[in-house]
């Protein structure tokens, strides 16, 4: 069994490294309009889709899958066409391959710049999100790439429906149907094999839980790119605007509880915890936040919980708050470096030394003045679409899109140049 | 033992990362005094450094090291001033930290731009030149990281005679000394712990030997920045201009023969290998180049030997070069797809669409038109100077420099901006 999972795999490794060197040299408005025909054939197929999605769905409770995650399973009209939309608007994105920079001329005479390519085969391993296998295959292609998609095993019937019809628009623009390949077995040993293709596979996108995160990064050979945490901090710095500061902090934890930009901990000035605390504190809980305060936090606000240290490394996802009372910037930023995850993280300040000092020292993949953590995002920071939100500070951190797919050569040109 | 090296190794690591946020936030001008300090050191204390040398020397001498590796091993006086020279270079090279590229506003009313950082710490692991040293020390600290360099056992004294040096310089500079550290033990284990250090350590790049990078490749759970082989090729298109062929094919192969950037594979398209092959087999052999060809080659050049399979795959490094008839681009491309090794590869050809085409489709860290692949180089294409080479495709590929041992983080900056 393990043998054949291994032929099987190898046999899509091989296959999805032919296609990358056709898809490397694709035309522009031939990839596009694969984006295009896969959201028209997503929308025409979605009654056959919905019924796939139906059968994953009563297996799922069969299984005894919890409420949340049967949610992120269901795939409803409005999903679909969202994942239709979501094409057409990476359809709409400039191509990123072939792009030339910095081309110029040195002394000896050869003009050196860089092109910018496909990376070539990707990976991604994702859990239940059917809408995954739409939006990866689409940034893949789109930059040239091929793909090698491995979702959950709850939702294995949607997201063949969902390859068939990436299959057909591919196939429909002579473009190699193998360009996305979406893994047929649940079989859990044909994760262990993609990550260890080294031949055929350039890197990895896990995308999930931490548990899978965690077990890919460990066992992967292929180079990943991932997010392990959020631990997101905004600071009120005792220069801070009072209405920008209750703004920001506010929606930082408030907009949205689940996501990685989500802030987890509040970090005050000692010079203004006692007029903003109190305001903020309860807007919290007006909002039925659990606030888990210091000891100085406590003071100010008589009755919340106590923040252990665990709190300052927790990634809640949750109406949940850690609230640290700190001396200054040089504190702040030392509580960030110590239980930070370097995702995000945000200072709220009207001083300008001190906003340039946060930007410089803070090392995260995303470090904010006056403006909200949960900004974070490729949409926001018009990427147009995210393959994810890398914490690694190689290759490419925060939110990865279009470009975090590829990669710069270099290319020179003579006229029958030698060294001498 | 093994578990003293952990703990040795593990404050090397400790101190390295407190050491890196010091060096992310040195003003440029305090880097470069400290490169312009450690040039001064390395002239002024030249004698004993010959003197530790000469122990490294004599040590290898009694190990039976041959006369290449002694070679290597060897600081004269030239090569110290060059080390010196070396730095003073890196001093004048722009500081790639803090750099803002892209600042724009977004719909949403937030300013987001890239903001290029330091990695943090480096570790360097590397074999018998000395001067690799001060070298990768100087890439180190002018991109704003700490360094742990972890050189050859056999030149352990001349090593640590150079980090006297650079400590000296950093301390003089109010830098932490620790911002650079040379392991000082030669046993092995401590290369092993170096590349599991992830708490402490962002990036390894070993510099040496196959057999070295592919263990350190095998072992390393950092990242690993590398240089596998280099089988770099020459296409002699049918539409190439004959004088530019032989300049750039003869430069390619005879130039340096032990360079990485050496063409090994020499591909001749059958319409134009009648005539150039009897005036460039002989241009070789008056080198002093031996020549394998393929059936077609040994036809025009009756007398050379035969090139294997294996020799489509072999770095040479010597005089010795493999030759092949091909029928056109096409063939090329796919030879060097087969057969390359992703670092070099060169067309010469006067066909505008036939170089277009090559430098799209060719995957290589450097793809050249009418110019001699020993311009893949650092200091070549403006760098300034090179941590090395990588024939990976993340991160970086071709020559590193300086950018190389950065990253960019985004930065984002608001006026209270809230997410709706």
């Amino acid at each position: 069994m393990v043998e054949e999972i291994k032929t099987y795999m190898t046999e899509l490794g091989q296959r999805a490294r032919a296609a990358a060197v056709e898809m490397a040299r694709a035309p522009t408005a031939a990839k596009n309009n694969v984006l295009a025909a896969m959201a028209d054939a997503l929308e025409r197929t979605r009654t056959d889709l919905r019924e796939a999605n139906e059968r994953d769905l009563e297996a799922g409770r069969a299984h005894g899958l919890g409420e949340a995650l049967l949610d992120r399973l269901a795939l409803t009209d409005a999903r679909i066409l969202a994942m239709a939309e979501g094409l057409r608007e990476i359809a709409k994105l400039p191509d990123p391959v072939g792009e030339i920079s910095g081309m110029a001329y040195r002394p000896s005479g050869i003009q050196v710049g860089r092109m910018r390519v496909p990376l070539g085969v990707i990976g991604i391993i994702y859990e239940s999100r059917p809408n995954v296998t739409a939006d990866a295959a689409g940034l893949c292609l789109k930059s040239g790439n091929a793909a090698i998609l491995r979702g959950g095993s709850e939702a294995i019937h949607s997201n063949q429906a969902i390859a068939a019809c990436i299959r057909e628009a591919l196939a429909e623009n002579d473009l190699p149907a193998d360009a996305v390949q979406v893994v047929a077995t649940t079989d859990r040993a044909a994760v262990g094999e993609l990550v260890r293709m080294k031949d055929y596979v350039d890197i990895i996108v896990p995308r999930g839980g931490q548990g899978l995160i965690e077990r890919v990064s460990r066992e992967s050979q292929v180079p990943v790119i991932k997010h392990l945490h959020g631990v997101c901090h905004v600071y009120i710095d005792d220069a801070a605007d009072h209405d920008k500061a209750l703004a920001v902090a506010y929606n930082a934890k408030t907009q949205r509880y689940g996501t990685c930009n989500t802030m987890e901990t509040l970090l005050v000035a000692r010079g203004i915890a006692g007029d903003i605390l109190p305001v903020l504190g309860g807007m919290y809980q007006e909002a039925g936040v659990e606030l888990r305060g210091c000891q100085e936090t406590r003071d100010i606000l008589p009755g919340i919980a106590v923040a252990t240290e665990e709190d300052w490394r927790e990634e809640y996802l949750a109406p949940v708050l850690a609230i640290r009372v700190v001396e200054g910037l040089d504190e702040a930023i030392a509580h960030i470096r110590a239980y930070g995850s370097a995702h995000t993280d945000a200072i709220v300040t009207e001083s300008f030394s001190r906003a340039q000092r946060f930007l410089h020292e803070v090392d995260s993949s995303s470090v904010m003045v006056n403006a909200s953590t949960r900004f974070a995002d490729g949409f926001e920071y018009g990427l147009g679409a995210e393959i994810g939100i890398s914490t690694d500070k190689l290759h490419a951190r925060g939110p990865v899109g279009l470009e975090g797919l590829t990669s710069l050569k270099y290319i020179v040109i003579g006229d029958g140049h030698v060294r001498s």
